[in-house]
């Protein structure tokens, strides 16, 4: 493809030669010249300014003097990246099939469009059309699965699950598990608490590898429409998370959270249950939430306070070893 | 039911209305007048004051004046909430079956009252009475399963795994892996150290979705009687947890540590390897545990010291930039 | 076995009594007369006084005067007690079998010496000489398994991962799973960005229960030759791992991270995004690492920082709230 059309399919503007042709994507330090690539970190100034790729997709304000590639300009280059991949990787289409290998229960509902792989079992569930479930999950009694969703090989739905519509579950995730619910009684034993409620994922909800959500105890555990999960999150009972929020790899939100929309959770930050955090809330990695936050409030550190109080207080605690040298100086001098 | 009938069975006395209908449980947000819920935690004070609930069980201490609901009247709300859910949602027993789709072992040992869902493996292992094991899960040779075992689709089950009676494994645990254990040379490899001890999982033992624990290097690996797991918890080799714990979400546990009774960690903590917690050692999230702690020592912080230290340590960290600004006066004050 | 014998298999030398009986290995504290076991950590001292072990493997200079065992001297304790292990232990050879219960694609590439467990599902992918896929795996198309490798049951390779000679994979690891890729438009929405590289694991990867590692988004994850992955841990896309590094338990690392050689990281330490962290860098356990270190750097704490550096401020931390009263007493002296 020219990068001519390339630019005028996603919409883009060129800057430089339109006429190269390019084969597919690659990293600005491994692109050819018949690669496309994209820069929108400035960590990669270097390797912008060294690429061989024929063609970035990049901001008009960083686009170096004398570039040897063509520019793409962009308002949202990893979005405009992004679009121009998928016309190299356009989304294959589930191929509808049942395997003979599969265990149905009789009254399971599948739309003849449905891919059901080797080795799945589904209990007397509902499946939506274009859906796909991979080799050897296993979908409980009670659930309800949309369209065009793609459950990966091993993934286990618990019973009465609910799922939208373009959801994508990744191998390993055990979504509807019962929370962690006991009693406890004086002999120090505890009690399991039967977990009634339900788990909920809306739609365009991707979630990681080997993540585990858990159904709620007595009301319902919600994932918001568009809300991305990696993988090796763990989500407790009762949590409802909002729209279009994002929790990296290794998050732990423990039972009875409340997110709101757009909020971000940064890789194995925690939160302790019962909390809230509004809308557009960002939580740094490693963080540890022990209180609710207002809407749009960045935090950083454990406990978590805003950044700029915990940046200021890692920087003051840098400087402590000298302070305290300075500090009995001071003293023996008052003394004398 | 009428709340009567309810608090009887619990053996709870009424404040109130004993005629109301009891449909079932709910949170306080949630609950309508047919509802039953429960209050024990001072956070949800407001949500007790404005329920619509029908009964709520609570504290005497609790009870708010000229509460519309009637009061179930509790010394252990969460425990009494807990045999009052048991009374709408009983256990269900299991179902026996052998799947046609299974593979078995032709010399393991199966009572006929075993379940065995569809394309689950069944090495040469022992299987106790009224035990279940979900579709796709593996049993490895030599293990032992005790009675009344719920194994949910997708477990595997190391060979030679010890497992007592009423036990609970969640989907996708992991439970007899191998130990991360190698030599290095001096050339820098490393070589894998054969794991040879078992893994010995107690009686009323409950383990999360994800969880994985691995099997001793030498020694056994044991979880001890009535310990509860939840999720994506890693436990290391020749660990040794006593009785009644509890271990929240992503905990981790590194190799050779050993926990008393009734201790309790939050989630995210994570243990050193080698260490000793003493009965009633409490940790809280995210802490780091790099030393032993003496039994009822409650720990916060990384590296976790017991809590009060580390909040006074917390508490004039904050304080810290301003102390530095104050410093800063007093030293040039004093150099003038 | 004579511990002479022990002894002289491992190359080593003996001090005391040669011709003692050995069955197999033990702990300091559980060995009985006909056991060997070992010491390389001072921790274990009063055990090693105390032991009735018939043989202990340990360093020349760490044996006690007066000892009842025979000592087999070593200059690499660990390393020979591995040895001696694997004299009571060899590894088992893989017993070739093709189960009539996997589903396996007609063009897909098996060697005579494959073992394929029951409800194995192979794509078109191709396995080498002496591999064994454990029940309940699922092997994508594009696939490549090398030599004398075990995939133990429930685990997934998703398509076109390579996968080279003598890697193990425990239960429920996945690998070659999307990344968490993702463009964001104005109205808050996250669009998924097709992932396109690879993952490649080299030579000799042992990798543990249920770890996740993502495949490239444009280039290639990579995991170097002989390096060591323990359970529950997560590893972005295009991040590349040098050769004989060691990752614990519950280890994070963000996309596009660069280790060196024989890199070490603690348990649940994490790595934010597009980091390197040259040869033989040490990360302790729980450690935050924001920013890259040259090689050989031993780094502690959230933010990480070199150990020397966070363990003063540490200190100097647990001094603080003594200090804060000191510097009243001074400020309000200063007052007067």
């Amino acid at each position: 493809m020219k990068i001519e059309k390339l630019a005028e399919k996603i919409g883009a503007k060129i800057q430089g030669d339109p006429e190269r042709e390019i084969i597919g994507s690659a990293t600005l330090t491994n692109a050819k010249p018949n690669n496309f690539s994209f820069y929108h970190n400035r960590r990669y100034k270097t390797q912008l300014l060294e690429t061989d790729a024929g063609a970035v997709i990049l901001a008009e304000k960083d686009l170096p003097e004398g570039a040897n590639f063509t520019a793409i300009l962009s308002q949202n280059p990893l979005d405009d990246f992004r679009k121009a991949v998928e016309l190299f990787h356009p989304l294959e289409s589930v191929k509808p099939m049942v395997s003979n290998l599969a265990s149905i229960h009789p009254e399971a509902k599948l739309p003849k469009s449905i891919r059901i792989e080797p080795f799945v079992v589904v209990g007397k569930a509902e499946l939506g059309d274009n859906t796909a479930i991979g080799a050897n999950s296993v979908i409980g009694d009670g659930v309800s699965i949309g369209e065009n969703c793609i459950i990966y090989p091993g993934v286990v739905i618990y019973p009465n699950t609910i799922i939208g519509n373009r959801v994508i579950i990744h191998s390993g995730a055990v979504v509807g598990s019962d929370g962690f619910g006991y009693s406890r009684t004086e002999d120090g034993v505890f009690h399991k608490i039967p977990q009634t409620g339900r788990l909920v994922i809306e739609d365009d909800v991707e979630i990681g590898a080997n993540t585990a959500i858990d159904r709620g105890a007595v009301d319902d555990t919600v994932i918001g429409k568009g809300t991305k999960i990696d993988n090796l999150v763990q989500i407790g009972h009762n949590v409802i998370i909002g729209e279009n929020c994002a929790l990296a790899g290794q998050v732990g939100i423990a039972g009875s959270c409340k997110l709101g929309k757009g909020v971000l959770l940064g890789g194995q930050a925690g939160l302790a249950g019962h909390l809230e955090l509004a809308d557009g809330v960002v939580v740094f990695a490693q963080a540890g939430v022990d209180k609710s936050f207002d809407k749009g409030i960045v935090i950083l550190g454990s406990p978590a306070r805003p950044s700029r109080e915990t940046l200021r207080q890692w920087a003051a605690v840098a400087k402590l070893p000298d302070i305290i040298k300075k500090m009995n100086k001071l003293t023996d001098k008052n003394k004398t």
